[in-house]
């Protein structure tokens, strides 16, 4: 058992990190870390619990610690998950990685840059080669592992069957994306009741950007884009959970849309890895009005995209429908299970 | 004052209708016609009103007349509204247009006939000279018009300045829909809280149909579609009125975001006509996070789309995001603009 | 293993049924029945399945049998489960008590009839006794045994402890409910967003008449009501599944807010019994702002109340709001507690 | 004209007094006041305007001042009206009070003051008399009024014709609130999407104690609480603007609910007085499911109260369904018609 720790382990991300790690086959979680207006309390009444299911009973009597790698609380700890918003993460992580620690994040902070590594296990697990090239640069004995911005998530995971049978010539994506994604405060419901916000701050950006990293290769010193373009469009909507995504994409080989579903249905990279957190990664609807939010979020624990209404375009060569639980696979998860991996596989 | 009557007056389209029928300058509201179950009472009997005005007090004392062109109340009307089913105009409208009556429809059952035009008042109205075609064919007097589903509408207006500009290569369309436009019962609460549906029957081959017929050339026989490649993807929101529409354009000349919003912003073709239900058909907005339904649906009085978000996509020229006003621009005032230029302009 | 039917299996309630005895410990799912329109389909295509737990596989395949008593498929049935819309319900309920079977209603028809037994398990189970009387009444051998409406089981498993232990004078009870509480289609989501409708069709008087049923004492040949009064206002509000009930208690002998918690906090009066769908009745929680819909309907898997704000009212003695998962306690659960408890204990 | 300000005047309830003062018949918007952060600013730029109607325009460029009754912008100013939150009220109302300002507010800060008196136009106009008493105690020129809690001014409105006609022995109340009544950023969307908050901090005592004061007489010394009690029980549930409320009362005299109906339909105190933002008290409604927000809560410009189902109650003899457009009718609109009714009527 491996012990971990949760960065900004109250928000929203971090509640999913502890429901994650609680009774994990792999994972000992150790230390909850939050804000210093946090620290010192029982993490039961620091936070307050937005999840339907009770806090973990042992969880709740934690006590919270600041978010200090040179806190004794993290003396034997080897992982951290990062829950942190991107400002502290830029700082924090780099200073945890510093003490030797593998840092596991889902903030922004360090996605883009080039020696750290942006992974979706299902999709570019060779990245993680660039560690060395991390530890080497920055002189450090941790890591710094990053997950993809939730929207992204779903999309590349999605493209990547597309890309590795037909090829990929161009990706249009607009996306209905859930008011979690924004953290418990982010959205006030005077914006969102009977509305949508067709913009979320710099969401675009990072969908066209990380997919084409995500899906680039590594040439053993670098990451080299993927070589297509992406375009996005995003709004928020008045959803709980579950991000929507419709997807235009024109591959450069020729592929009718049960080709595309049978590429979809048969993707499941790593499922002889048993790791605890792996789902079949997408699971496709034959119902013509579904994924749903509601219904569907939860497939795979939350870990599956749902797929649905695969079908031709008269400009692009297919478009569909995908759904990912935003704070799981989007998130908590994604990080979790970068962790699986690599702990299995790479360490 | 020409006479008109409304079909279908006791849904949602219809109450639209009634309202914008209602003291119209132009138009003098004398017959209301339902189902027979509504037929024989008063229309405030008749119809569970869900309009937060209400009844106009004349008309919730008017008698609902069954949907009978022979009926006697239609003697004296001139023009005819129709918010009928698809399945009932088909047999209907062109029973009216056969007693000599204008049916100006919102209906789909006869949009994509050859000889029956398909207008939207600031971008084709030259197509209303399909209807001397449509009564050499048919062997009538009267005459059938009808205008698009609601999102093709929102389409369309903003597309017109860029094709008459630019030109326009390829159009792509994820719409964010509001539950209005299935009807009153058209969507269970059970069925769109915290949820999306992503799909709409047939919506997405109207809207890549339709607008080309619209956005054609009207020769002297017939309309020539346009030359270009519509592809879209359809959602329902939790909104109660109010498309959103993330449009992407693939230009044929060079334009940027600012001439495109120069472009729609210039777009007015119809101000010196005077016509009472005409507003700014584009207002574009410059705030980043804006149209919002519940914030601008009702800009013009709903009869204006309005445009945000104008700026470069990878892979088309420009996108955008578009609002409108779907029961009142997407639908009933659709219907009473055609017949106010109609009866303006070539009656 | 007794073998159950359930009629009425393609609606909602049907639906929790099907999730409640799928793989139950004691009763063997045999048979589902339905509506003409959907006998002789497999369930997986006559109903349209709206839970976010895909249909149990072995279900989905199962061919629906029309509501017929005298179907071959009920012939080794023992008890079915009713979700029967009230005007069938009237009429295929003693159908099936004729034919022998013992029938757990969840409809409204027979409730309020003197010899039939209006059960919930941990208030009321010696009016089980009126079965005796039913069958000799009506000359059957099987049995309606019926649970309340929905906000009715919520109110009387509160004031339960309370009577036991101070008495009541007087209830009153303003409910905010749930959507699904009218079935799939019954609160079209234009009636709800941004809304509240202040009226549920004979709700107030269900609630202010069954609960004495309930509460009454059964002394050997019929149910004496309970001797108190309660008043309902109750309203339907955009939440999908969890009423919520604000109620206001006149005890006899006093009580302090401290003594109705622990009240509450100790009712457990079938623990012993090992029912598999039994849970804690009550649930308290301290927090000032809770229960909540969202975060505590699922409490005991669904069948528990979730109580709190227990505290002193001017004019009553105590006040407090209570959470009913409505089609899980409400409906289907409470039916198939009401047939392990009669199973367990009287059969 | 009377020039005023407004205080708070970039928030929610600010936005409404400039809507309300904008084109005023009787005041001249000169002075808008805010936090240091805005001003300075031009309004447009310092105020997120969320409205549907866009800023008047004149409004939009007038420059933002601080809040201090010395800045020379308020030298002319006579009136003031208050949108600050208590805090600040409690400190700088009677600031402006002494600066010889006539401050109507909408905070709490005041409301329960001896000498502060706490008016509904329609019912307690004669509790103007205390300004003399609060000037004599407080040595200064100006005077402060406040209107209560938005709850209470649903409430009181429409217990007032009960009061004045049959007596009242008891109130209960049970209300499901607007979420526009906490201020924009006051309830986050993944706190009340699919949800009901049962708690609003001080609510219930606001309701339980304002409104004895205002049914209250002032013997021309000081306030004599009304003679009976209320007891309140207060809910958040996911509507943008207007509180329903559940109200029971305990009349004195025998009352059949056709006696009531006739009392609030004949409740028309000030109609002569011709205030610019007056409109009918009370609109009493006959069909069985209202009022409802969406469809009812613009009633005479969002200054009615909407009332239905006015009915028998087992405990209670008479309840009822009330809404109020809770930032109109029960903030903004209070305070601009306490300012209407005193300058036309005691300056």
């Amino acid at each position: 058992m491996i012990k971990v720790g949760v960065l900004g382990a109250t928000g929203m991300v971090g509640q999913r990190f502890i429901q994650m790690l609680s009774n994990h086959p792999m994972f000992e979680l150790e230390v909850l870390a939050a804000s210093p207006r946090s620290a010192g309390k029982k993490y039961k009444d620091a936070a307050y619990w937005y999840q339907s299911e009770p806090i973990p009973e042992d969880i709740g009597e934690m006590v919270v610690v600041p978010t200090d790698p040179k806190h004794e609380a993290f003396k034997d700890v080897d992982v951290v998950f990062s829950a942190l918003p991107a400002d502290l993460a830029r700082e924090l992580e780099p200073a945890f990685a510093k003490e030797g620690k593998l840092v596991f994040s889902n903030a922004s902070a360090m996605r883009m840059e080039k020696d750290v590594p942006l992974i979706v296990p299902e999709v570019n697990e060779e990245h993680f080669k660039l560690i060395e090239i991390q530890r080497e640069n920055r002189k450090w004995d941790g890591a710094i592992v990053t997950n993809p911005n939730c929207s992204t998530i779903c999309l590349v995971i999605t493209l990547k069957p597309i890309l590795d049978k037909f090829g990929i010539e161009a990706v249009n994506v607009t996306t209905l994306q859930a008011v979690s994604g924004a953290g418990y405060d982010g959205v006030p419901s005077m914006a969102i009741i009977d509305n949508v916000i067709p913009y979320i701050k710099n969401e675009e950006e990072k969908m066209q950007t990380e997919s084409l990293k995500i899906l680039g290769e590594f040439d053993g010193s670098e990451v080299k884009n993927a070589n297509f373009k992406v375009g996005a469009s995003c709004n928020r909507i008045c959803v709980i959970d579950g991000h929507i995504e419709s997807i235009f994409v024109k591959t450069k080989e020729p592929a009718e849309p049960e080709d595309i579903k049978e590429a979809m249905d048969k993707f499941d990279p790593l499922k002889d890895l048993d790791l605890p957190t792996y789902a079949k990664p997408i699971v496709v609807k034959e119902e013509p009005d579904r994924p749903q939010p509601r219904l569907d979020r939860n497939e795979g624990n939350g870990m599956s995209i749902v797929v649905g209404r695969i079908r031709k375009d008269p400009i692009f060569d297919v478009k569909y429908t995908a759904l990912e639980h935003n704070t799981i696979r989007g998130a908590a998860g994604a990080s979790v299970l970068n962790a699986e991996l690599f702990v299995k596989k790479y360490l």
